[in-house]
C-alpha cells in the first residue's frame, strides 16, 4: 500500500534522525532551556532575517494554535477564519474549548478569505457589545486547499488588521510548500514583516514534529512560556525540537522539502488531469484534489491510501493526494498509470 | 557538568533509537492508528494484564493530565489532590484552567495523601452546593518526593472512593521506579484492579517522550479520541509512540529502567548520609532530598546540575537529585567524594 | 420618546409589582429554596401539564443558555444553531466562553433551521474526531425573527434528535408571543413532550426578570443546582423569581400577554404594509422587520425609538419594531399616522 | 419561625420599592444605558469621592467575582485569597471554571490574609514558569467571618501590590457593615484610593439584589461591558439596578444599612456572651459566630433559623447568626432570653 494520504506518514529527514542518534546520551536542561534549542531558534531567526522576536518550537499544529490564540485573545475577543479554516473544523473545537469564537467566513471554494469578507464582518461586530470583538485575523498559507495568497493579499490583510487593530496570525503548518511553488511571490522573509505571529510548520515538512512559533509583536509574547505550560505544551526533552529545527534551516533544507514535494504534487496533477478528470481546486502545492468517479475512487483504494474529501453528486467525490519530501517519483508514475488503466 | 537535575537530561534508550532509526522510512497512518501503536498498546495491556480498557499514548505529563481530568469531569466537579501534587503546583494552573478546582490537601510532608483527608474534605463539600463537588482523588505513584504508598493504602482509598462515587487516577510519571524499589509492594497489574484511570510514564523513564494513559472504567473513555484531538494532544506521527512503548515492554526493560535509576539514587543517599547531611523526604526511588549548608550547595553547583526545592532557614536549603536510566555510577561516586571534600 | 426598541422597556405587570409589595418584609430563606419558588415551579408544571421535571428560575436569558449548554455538554460536544441564532451572534461568544462550538446553520432568511441542514451537517461531523461532535439542536421560538416553527417541524426535529442521540433546547425568550400567535399551532403542554430542555421567558414577557428553565430530560439536570451557583446564576432572594412567576402563571395571564403584544405587533405591520413599505420577514409575533427608506427612519427616529437591523443597500435599511404588554394603541396609532405623513 | 439565617431574608427597603414602583411604566432603554442608572452610578461616584473609574450595576456578587476576575486576569494568571474567602469555598468553583486558580492562604482563624502570607506566596511563585503567576490580590472586607481589616493593613498591602505588579480587588459584599462598624477605619472614600477595583453590595445591604463594581484603575476596563453580557450578567432592565443605588446612595442610607444591622448584631453577641457562651469569632460586624453545646443549638433551631457553621467537636458547634437592615429588636431580645433559659 503506497499512501498519498498525508504529508506526515513517514518519519523524518534521515540527516535530522543522524543528529539525534548522534546527541541522544549528552545532557541538557529541559523545557527548551538547553542549548540546542537556542542554536534552532538562532537558525530560524536567521532564516527570517529579524531578530527582534519570540520564538517558540512546540510539538504539534493544532496545540500551536489554540495556544497562540488563547494567550493572546482576551476573554470577549474573537478570532476571523475561513469556514475551511483547519481551526474552524479540523481541530475538534479547540478554539472554543480556550473560550475563543471562530467568526466563519464563508470562502469561494478556494479556502482563501478577502479583505472584502473580513472588513464586511468586523464593521457588523465592531460597536455592538452584544457581540464578541474581532481581534484577530487567522490564514493558512497555502490553506487547507493547497491555494495560495498573493504578497499584496498578505499586504492588503496586513494594513487593514493595523488600522482597526486587529492581529494578524499565519498558519504555515505547509509553509515549505508554498515557499517552493511556481506561483509564490512570498519570502520566508516578508512573514515578521506583515504579521503579529506565524508559525513555520515542521510536522508536515519533514520532522518527527515541530512547529516554530514567531511572535514578532513582541509585546504579545509576555508570559508566552508560562501559558506554554499551562496547555501541556512544553515538551520535557525540548531539545528534541532545537536539534531537528537547527537541522532543517541549514543551508535551503526546508526550502527543499517543499520543492520535491510540490514537484511530486505537480506530476500527479498533470497525470490526473490527463487522465481525463477535473480538480476540485486549482493548487500549485503540495496537496491535491481531484473529482473523480467513485468506482475509479474505489478502484485506486485497492493499492493507494488517499484521504476522501466530500461527495460532490451522487457519482462522483473529491478526493485528496498529498506528497512529502519522502514521496517517490516512482510511486507517482504507477498511480498516474493505474489511473489511466481504469476504465 | 555532570546533570543530577531531573530524568528527563538524556536522549532514549539506545535500543528505542534503533527502532526508531529503522522504522523511519515506512508510511503508516497518522494520529494513533497506525499498527506500531497497536502494537504498543497491546504491549502494555500484557504487561498490566488487564484486556478490557482503553489506552491512549500521549506525549507529556501535563497534557495526559488536563486530558483525563477534563474529559472525565463535569464542569461543577472538582479533583482532590495534595499541595505538592503536580497538578496542584507544577503545572502551571493546567486543570483550572479546563475549568476545575483542585482541592488542594496539605500533607504531612512527605507528599502523600491520607484516606482521613480525602474523607474529611469529602465529607465538607457533598451537601452545599455552594462548594465543587469532588469526583476524583488524583494521586502521584511515587509522590513528587519520591515516597510511595503502600499497597493497603491503596485499596483503602479505591474502596472509599467506589463507595462514595469518586473516581480514583494515579498518575504514574515515574512508576518504572515505584516498581522496582525496595519498599514498593504494588505490582503493575494492580492498577487497573484498583483505579479507574492511570498513566505510566515514558518521559521519565527512559523515552524521547510518551505516557500511556490506562482508562479501566471504560465508560470515561466515551468519546476521549475527540478530546485528545480538542486540547492539541494527538501526535501526527504517532507511530513515534507505539514504536517507544512497544520497545518499552519488551521483557523487563521497564523494570529495569527504575533498578537503575533507584541503584543510583540509593548510592546517592547512602553517601550523602555517609557524609552527615539529612533527608528532607526518605525517599526509596529515583528522587532524593536532601538539606545541605547554602555554601556547600554553591560548590556542588561548580561541578552538578540540581534541582533547588526550598528554602529551609537562612544558611540551608532543600535540593533534589534525581537518577535516570543513563545515570552513570562514577557521576555518582565523583559526587559522593566530591561532597565529602567539602569543608 | 415612545420606545418600540424592544419588550423590555417597561417595568413588570402591574399585578406582579403587588405582590412584590405585600410580601417585601416576609423572612425566606436564599437561594430559591424558599415556599414562593416552590409555587411558581407548581404553577409551571401545571401549566406545562409535566410534573416530572426539574424546573430552576433564572435571571436572564444569556445567563439560561450558557448555564444549560454548558452543563449538559461533554468537552468535545457541539451545539447546532441558525446562524441568526441568539447564542449564535447576540451573546458576546457566552457559549464559546464556556468552551463550546456553536455550528451555525446559515438560514434561508426566515430564522429558522430545518431537518434538512440538521442532518446534513450532523453527517458530516459524526465519525470524524477532527471534528466537534454535535450534540445538541438549538431552536428559539419564536425565532429572532419573529417567525414560528410549525408542529410538525417540531416533531420532525424532535424525533431525528432522540434517532441520532442529539438533544433538543429551546429558546422560549418571548413564548408568550408564540403561543398567542394565529400561526402558531405548539401548545405549552408540547414542549415538554418534543423537547429535552426548554425555558418559558418571563423578562420579555412581562417580568422584571427572570426566565424558567424546564428539564424534562431528568438525567440532564443531575448537579444543576451546583452549575449554577458556578455561573454565577443564583439569585440569594431567589423569592422574587418565584412570586413573579406564581402570578405570571395565574388564569391566562401569559398568554394575555403575548395576546396584547401580538395585536398591537399586527396592527403596525398593517399600518406600515398600508403605507406602502415591504416586510423584511413576514412576522405574526411580536417583532416586526420593516425595509424603510433611510430617510423615512432618520424621520421616524425623532419621535420613536426603533432597533437598526440592517443595511439593505445604499438608501434603505431594515429596522426592527417590538412591541410588549404594555406597548398602547394609541402610540401605534400615532406611530402609523406619523409614518404614513413623512413625505 | 424568626430567621438570623443571612441578611437577604427580606425584601428590600420600603423606600427603594416605593421608587421601583414610581417608575415602574416608565420607557427605558435596556442593558443598563439608561438614565436611572447613569443616576445610580452618579451617586455611587460622588459617595466614593472619585469621578474617574468605571462603574458597572450588577446583580449578584459570585456574578461580579467571576466576571471581574475573569476579565482582568491572563490566562496563566491567578488570585490569591483567603482559604475562607468567598471565592475559595462557597462560589462552587466559579473561579476556576473561567480558567484561573485561587490561591488559598491558610488564615489564623480570623479570615484575614496578611501581608507576610502574600509575599510569601508571591516570591514562591514569581520566576518558576511551571507555576501560575499570581497577578491579584481578593480581599473580603468585612471578611467572611465578619472581621475587619485596618486601614493600615490595607494601605501596606496595597503598596506592595503596587510594587509587584499585582492588582488589589475587595469583595465589599457586606460593606455597609463594615463602614458602620464601630472598629472600623477606612473610610468608603479610601477604596478607590488603594485598590484598583472594588464593589459595594447591595443584596446583602438593603436591595433586592444589586452590586456595584467600581473599577477604579480605568485601563483594566476595556471591553468589560462586553465580557459583562458574554457571562450572561447583563439585566435587560438595567434601570432596576440604576433605581435602587441611587436610592441605596440618598444622603447617609448606605451607612444606616450597616449601623442597625451592627447594633442587632452588637446585642445578639452581647446576650450571647452574657449567657456564657464563647465566640468562634470576634466580630464587629453583622454576622456573629458563637460555639454553643448541640443540644442548645437544637433548641434554638426550633424557634429561629440559624446557619451551621461548623463542628467543634462531638458535644459542640459553631453557627452563625446574621442581622440586617430589617431585623426587629424585639426578635433580638426574645432571642437571648430564650437561649438564656435553655438549661
Amino acid at each position: 500500500m503506497v499512501s498519498f494520504k498525508n504529508d506526515y506518514s513517514e518519519g523524518v529527514l534521515p540527516v535530522i534522525m543522524e543528529a539525534l542518534l548522534k546527541t541522544n546520551l549528552e545532557q541538557t536542561v529541559g523545557y527548551g532551556e538547553d542549548e540546542y534549542t537556542a542554536k534552532g531558534i538562532e537558525a530560524i531567526k536567521k532564516a527570517i532575517n529579524f531578530e527582534d522576536c519570540y520564538v517558540r518550537l512546540l510539538v504539534g499544529g493544532t496545540q500551536t494554535n489554540l495556544l497562540t490564540i488563547s494567550h493572546i485573545l482576551r476573554p470577549y475577543e474573537a478570532v476571523i477564519a475561513a469556514d475551511t479554516g483547519h481551526i474552524s473544523v479540523h481541530e475538534a473545537g479547540a478554539i472554543e474549548a480556550t473560550g475563543h469564537k471562530v467568526i466563519e467566513l464563508a470562502t469561494n471554494g478556494d479556502g482563501k478569505i478577502s479583505l472584502d469578507m473580513i472588513k464586511k464582518v468586523y464593521d457588523v461586530h465592531k460597536n455592538d457589545f452584544h457581540m464578541v470583538k474581532p481581534k484577530m485575523v487567522y490564514i493558512s498559507n497555502p490553506t487547507e486547499l493547497g491555494t495560495l495568497y498573493t504578497k499584496e493579499e498578505l499586504i492588503n490583510i496586513s494594513n487593514y488588521c493595523k488600522e482597526v487593530g486587529m492581529y494578524l496570525y499565519i498558519d504555515g503548518a505547509r509553509m515549505a510548500s508554498a515557499l517552493a511553488s511556481e506561483k509564490n511571490d512570498i519570502e520566508l522573509t516578508d512573514y515578521p514583516k506583515y504579521c503579529d505571529v506565524f508559525y513555520i510548520g515542521g510536522t508536515k515538512c519533514g520532522l518527527l514534529f515541530g512547529e516554530a512559533l514567531v511572535i514578532t509583536n513582541k509585546e504579545l509574547a509576555e508570559g508566552f512560556f508560562c501559558s506554554t505550560k499551562q496547555k501541556g505544551a512544553t515538551l520535557a526533552k525540548g531539545r528534541l525540537l532545537g536539534i531537528q529545527f537547527t537541522e532543517l534551516f541549514q543551508g535551503d533544507r526546508y526550502y527543499q522539502v517543499g520543492k520535491h514535494s510540490n514537484e511530486m504534487a505537480a506530476m500527479l496533477k498533470k497525470g490526473v488531469l490527463e487522465a481525463g478528470y477535473k480538480l476540485k481546486a486549482d493548487s500549485y502545492t503540495n496537496q491535491q484534489f481531484f473529482i473523480l468517479p467513485n468506482k475509479v475512487i474505489d478502484e485506486i483504494g485497492k493499492k493507494y491510501r488517499y484521504e476522501f474529501w466530500e461527495k460532490i453528486d451522487e457519482e462522483t467525490s473529491a478526493i485528496r493526494l498529498v506528497t512529502s519530501w519522502a514521496t517517490k517519483e516512482e510511486d507517482v508514475k504507477d498511480f498516474i498509470e493505474d489511473l489511466k488503466n481504469i476504465k
